[in-house]
């Protein structure tokens, strides 16, 4: 043994440590394609926060790098492994700790996967809202680093609404709580909000305070179909404006509708050019519905499906959820994930369906089409290296657009290493020299998750 | 005229400065009582960006402190001038720049008017929730200086779940854009969040652009009298455990009720000693209204009162509007702002209680109880030394009760001067050391609202 891991073991239980070259390649990367991903010299499985302490006690002493990784589902490559480096793998910190109804808050540890709180906080009669499509293996770590959001965030939110206070591990190994466990609360500077979404680059969360809502009623949804993506965006645009709030609005482009039928069982209409799905789970949800149904058929749909049962709505969702995995079959794929204003999601789509056709390319498209966050979905031959680059510009070509037309280059999978170039194009020169400067507040020596984001 | 003042008219127009002492003394302070407050060189109104980036650079090359304000409406005196200081009123960039119903944002300069932007918002079916008591004076700037909060927290949150993006002059004017004009958005650490409550210590907000939501229902409301805090605790947190979501639920107890009645107009119940108003505004309000009522009962009330139509819902809240100017007359006042966890109210009234009678002092309560959130309010003779003492120590034990309860010293009204020794008590010495390292990152010279929270 090294003298690192030697130096690790002293603070760490047995079975805590994996040095075998078979077992710590298991743990290089994330589930993003195309981002280079190097081999760690060990994974650390804590399970206490003096054990985490310990470990970057030592990576501050011994000047070594430390990843932070949760599930690995991230799609940004934050999670990636650097040569050399301790991957700090979070998942056996798995407790829920507090559940707690009447002040509506969990307090877990971060290895804690989200299907699992949300199971624990409805059989209390709660919701934990924010739910990646990953949200069955991720782990609320995880959700934290990225700023993760989901199907949900038209009416609840991303997962930073929900972070009430942190404890977090810093580079050096002191611990720094952040936040409360009150619903509000002023004292000092938010540091709570500024570590969600920083991808493991300032410290390791140990420990989270997490706000709670009551459980909403079953959702009903809805699904019509739009000759254009102008005519869609057009109906997005007036559910927005004519004050509904949806617990969800998804739009799937005609390559998506076509390969979830490709993959055998939905039997959506081929001709659609954009699918969308809408669901209401407030008490009004019937009226909504149909109010919807009505303001689609204006706006231009061919046809209007409205769910008369919770059965029928997850069916109708159903299709949504085959969309990645339909596309995942075509070909090799980059997921891309640029926000735009809702007012221009229609422009988003056809500046997309540009782009593909330019390079030549099939790209995919789902939406949370209330948020303004689409996913491209580039697909391509990784093994034909010409078509391999024009995916990578279709790819950048998509967040140059989004940009254009106001938005961000990331609404919810984060920088990673695969946006790392795009950072500072959306940010500026002054933004990027306060992140960096930030950065060195919290980690001087630059051994959290280096490379990453900033 | 000094150096500083020629230096500054060189960038901005006839009248944006004011040096009379008649004239700069009416903005030496906010409305915190008890705090010191020097005497600034100079009060400057900036009409653009450009003139406060003009006078941030001429601060930073002179090395004079800076203190931007709004409305001065403030109750921590973080918006308290220092001797020789530049005053930096932003109350004449008032501007609402953008209001935006499909992509549900505003865009305003800091001097817009908290009500000012509500009827905007209004007036295109949208709604700004944030809603300090100050909300017809108070500006979003000091808003989101302080981290405000209101009447409507317990449903919608504080301002800082409002602030999408911001512009902001930094302390040696360069112009820092952070955010985002989408739903959502991960790209870099959330400086956005970061700046929301830090009391114009890190920049000066120049533009915000807020999220809006659609306008809700009118609000019914209903009063519920209780024998004691113990058993209006327990009302609230059924409310809480069962799912129900107020917008609003204020409690108010003996002394602030009495103090409201010999204000004249209200004929408050005089026995009560606790009085619970809870309002809703959703679909289900008449059935959510009367559900919470009957559970009133069963915890204890002795009197439920519901309002049957709006008009009588804000007669019934007037009693909770008119407890502050109530409790101003009975003598000098010092308002805490203690947050608890919701299950903890009970047990801080009682303490507060308890800590009056110790000091034999009139303390009156009002709580946004939904949020744990209390606002003790201590009452004495300015002019007596003795029962001034007394009243800063009851003022202080009250902080240590909330802490002591898990709750934090500032739920809404910010560090300021006034909490500033306390703020380390409740952070700890990691957190205030990053505290202060962030700080020294924005203002590496210090000069924007020194003294103030960190």
């Amino acid at each position: 043994m090294s003298d690192l891991t030697d130096r690790l073991a002293e603070g760490l239980p047995p079975g805590a440590l994996a040095v075998d070259p078979d077992v710590t390649a298991a743990y290089r990367h994330d589930m993003a394609d195309f981002c280079p991903a190097g081999t760690p010299a060990v994974v650390v499985f804590p399970e206490t926060v003096e054990q985490v302490r310990h470990v970057m006690r030592t990576a501050t002493a011994l000047r070594v790098p430390v990843v932070p990784q949760g599930a690995r589902t991230g799609l940004s490559g934050a999670a990636n492994a650097v040569d050399g480096c301790i991957v700090l793998s979070m998942v056996k910190m798995n407790r829920i700790l507090e559940l707690d109804p009447v002040n509506r808050i969990a307090v877990v540890e971060p290895g804690v996967v989200n299907a699992d709180l949300s199971r624990a906080a409805a059989a209390s009669g709660l919701a934990y809202p924010p739910d990646p499509s990953s949200w069955e293996s991720c782990t609320i770590g995880g959700n934290i680093g990225t700023g993760a959001g989901g199907l949900c965030c038209v009416k609840y939110g991303v997962t930073s609404e929900y972070v009430l206070g942190l404890d977090v591990v810093l580079a050096d190994g002191r611990l720094l709580s952040t936040g409360r466990r009150t619903a509000k609360g002023v004292a000092g500077y938010d540091l709570t909000r500024l570590l969600v979404g920083s991808e493991g680059t300032l410290g390791v969360v140990v420990r989270a305070v997490l706000a709670l809502r009551p459980a909403p009623a079953p959702r009903l949804a809805l699904a019509a179909e739009f000759p254009s993506a102008a005519t869609a965006g057009a109906a997005v645009c007036e559910v927005m404006a004519r004050g509904f709030t949806p617990s969800l609005m998804e739009l799937m482009d005609a390559v998506s509708v076509r390969a979830v039928n490709d993959l055998g069982r939905m039997g959506l209409p081929e001709s659609t050019q954009a699918l969308l799905l809408v669901a209401f789970d407030g008490p009004d949800r019937v009226a909504e519905l149909d109010a919807v149904g009505e303001l689609c058929r204006a706006a231009g749909a061919t046809e209007v499906v409205p769910a008369g049962t919770r059965a029928e709505s997850e069916l109708l969702l159903e299709a949504r959820r085959q969309a990645l995995p339909a596309l995942d079959r075509l070909g090799t794929t980059m997921i891309d994930d640029v926000a735009v204003p809702c007012s221009r999601l229609a422009e988003m789509l056809d500046g997309v369906a540009a782009i593909a056709e330019r390079h030549a390319l099939t790209i995919g498209v789902v939406s949370h089409a209330g948020d303004g966050n689409t996913h491209p979905i580039v697909i391509f031959d990784a093994a034909d290296a010409e078509q391999s680059a024009r995916a990578q510009r279709s790819f950048d070509e998509i967040m140059a657009l989004g940009l254009e037309l106001g938005g961000t280059i990331t609404g919810e999978h984060g920088v990673g290493l695969l946006k790392r170039e795009w950072l500072a194009r959306e940010l500026g020169p002054v933004a990027m020299d306060l992140q960096r400067q930030l950065k060195a507040v919290f980690d001087p020596l630059g051994i959290l998750n280096p490379g990453k984001a900033i």
